[in-house]
């Protein structure tokens, strides 16, 4: 079973707007096991619709269509519609009547243009749209199934949650689908691959689908079986093998992230967290407070940019930063002592390190970070030695301390 | 001169990652004139991928391509290209030193897949790419350029910046743009729009072109000349006349950010900058923080999310919270006190507010945010009321803020 998706608006194309209907709607329809074959964005121009169309018809049993159905642009997509699949528009009495409603509740003057949207195409089946005005249509010509939808992502949303998924469930026969999401941190992607070769080769010869997903600092593992006897005991049974494997890599599971994981470990034990900052400017804070409700174990940080904030606030001895430099094992312990007394917090994350592109040296390159993390029972460092790209060090320092944290937290 | 974008990945089919990439690039090709006729998400799967370079062959003279040439999947997407433009793969030895180095500088491993991804097709110009191991390839055929990328975000921008838009000037015939692009905070796109309205008819009416590019607290003015005599003037001519009209909301030009813009104006000075934030969590000291070398004049934060931190470290009267509660104009602005005297500092921000999702009340809702700005010359003061959305709250804040300060410290 294939679809394909199909976007229409130039704002796309000139990059004013990321497409992210896209992804949402690819992963909906993996879920159920459909496979997304190709996702094409094209301009509001007919002869250009009606190709992309035509293509897609002949690669894919559903397609799905977003955009281009706004009041201003109404009619370039809506008469192509009615030209490819030979209809005509007619005023949809029921929809109109919603539309004036839509209006009349917001207070808000109806124009000509907003009936106008309540003119449909003949031979589609109407989608109500619950939180617009742009209806969805359904479409069914030589066996495939065509489905547009306004581009406004919460509207599109509701038209596919609501009346799509639905339809295309009972209409075609969706694969037995079951998945898992394995996430983990610490390796890259290919030296990951390599530990876990021989499970993979095992997996794949079950007939079952491993996925790498990797964004900075973490690699997902996302294990499928598609049409599979007892695919959800497989699977379950691998992760099983893989978490022995692996044990110190996984952190998590399906969308799990590790703000919210450390907010859960640290509400078990009733214990609070603070940070002191260096390299990592604040950026630990604002993930860890990202989680609303974190004031109850988050009590705060101090960014300590600057040596004499170091000094002063964290009482780091002055004579470290002589001996051993801003940047090293001896400071960032300091810097977890320094703001587990201050803040009288039970855990602490420290950080320090030359996040580039400027200010690295023949011993300390830049992307050189030391990581310290503080509980009850000592301190852990770290030495991590990343790139030149200063956002993604400051990413990847993040990452990797929420995972020390987050382990020693666990074992305590 | 019409260009396509294609995007191989399956990760991006199943909706597991969005496609920021294209628009990135249509936004830098629709700069120097270019026009994005189609993106197209492609599988990681020969067949499909040669049907997509041909489609869009016979569309375009300038085909961009991302992703697929990750360690693991290296081969699917390179031996395609080498099959589409009938090559094979030869080591790159200048590119092989640079993926050793790249390893080595690491302290990293290296394996025989990343010393694969110095096998590259022989008839393309290789592109090299500084920020990681996959190269970039130019491969011109029947007079359509075709350029493929890794799909990791940096490492193309970086190709695209140093390698491809300046080969693509060269090459094609772009047409004469001359562009400004103004950066306005404070006011709605809508709202702008209406401020502005005869100015930009009056611009129209002389054949140039006007864009609104809104992103959370901020609106983007791109002014325009393509193809006009003495556009340039035209343009810059238009510009001083809004600066007569809207001063309080230009806070820069072009790529213009307030980190840089006030590292700027604090050096200038020679004054320095520390923060207290409550609401946004530290993402203040995480934006000025992400200026390389921002710790000659930044001297850091305290993230005092809890009041007890706000009480011990800011030494903010425990019976402002009694009054009038912690989101209070009282209490930023003993807050905006409290670093100052704490970090010796010239200039401070203090933030405070109800972010959500949670936490609001009748007289204080979801999105109540107060901000003080405390400089040499006295402290101002500003209440916000924002949305339900936190991650958004927290931006709007920050941006509000940054701006309250530029002024100030300009002012002075």
């Amino acid at each position: 079973m294939i679809a394909e998706i199909i976007t229409i608006g130039d704002e796309i194309l000139i990059g004013q707007t990321i497409d992210t209907n896209s992804a949402w709607m690819g992963s909906e329809l993996n879920k159920i096991g459909v496979d997304v074959h190709q996702i094409s964005s094209v301009r509001d121009d007919r002869s250009h619709i009606l190709d992309a169309l035509d293509l897609a018809k002949g690669r894919a049993q559903l397609v799905l269509i977003t955009g281009g159905l706004g009041p201003t642009k109404d009619d370039i997509t809506k008469h192509t519609l009615c030209d490819y699949f030979e209809t005509r528009l007619v005023r949809h009495e029921v929809v109109l009547k919603k539309i004036e409603t839509y209006f009349s509740d917001r207070g808000r003057e109806m124009l000509e243009v907003n009936r106008q949207q309540a003119d449909l195409p003949e031979s589609c089946e109407v989608l109500i749209n619950e939180q617009g005005t742009a209806s969805g249509m359904w479409f069914e010509k030589d066996g495939v199934v065509f489905v547009s939808m306004p581009g406004v992502p919460y509207e599109m949303k509701g038209l596919m949650t609501n009346h799509v998924m639905p339809r295309v469930k009972q209409k075609f026969q969706t694969p037995e689908i079951f998945y898992r999401t394995v996430l983990t941190q610490g390796k890259g992607e290919s030296f990951l691959a390599e530990m876990i070769a021989d499970w993979e080769t095992k997996l794949r010869n079950e007939g079952l689908a491993l996925a790498y997903l990797p964004s900075p600092g973490i690699v997902k593992l996302r294990i499928s079986a598609k049409n599979i006897e007892g695919g959800k005991d497989r699977v379950l049974t691998y992760i099983e093998e893989l978490k022995q494997q692996i044990p110190d890599l996984i952190y998590g599971y399906e969308k799990d992230q590790f703000p919210e994981l450390i907010g859960q470990a640290l509400r078990k034990k009733s214990a609070t967290l603070g940070t002191a900052e260096s390299c990592t400017g604040g950026f630990l804070a604002h993930e860890l407070t990202s989680v609303s409700g974190s004031s109850d174990y988050y009590m705060g940080s101090i960014v300590s940019y600057a040596n004499r904030i170091k000094q002063d606030e964290l009482n780091v001895p002055e004579d470290l930063f002589i001996k051993h430099g801003a940047v090293s094992e001896e400071v960032v312990t300091a810097m977890v002592q320094g703001i587990r007394n201050r803040f009288k917090v039970d855990y602490a994350i420290a950080t320090s390190g030359i996040m580039g592109p400027n200010g690295g040296s023949e011993k300390k390159p830049v992307g050189t970070v030391w990581v310290a993390v503080g509980g009850p029972n000592g301190i852990m460092t770290q030495r991590f030695q990343f790139g030149n790209h200063r956002n993604r060090n400051v990413v990847l320092t993040s990452v990797n301390a929420f995972h020390m944290l987050l382990k020693q937290i666990q074992e305590d």
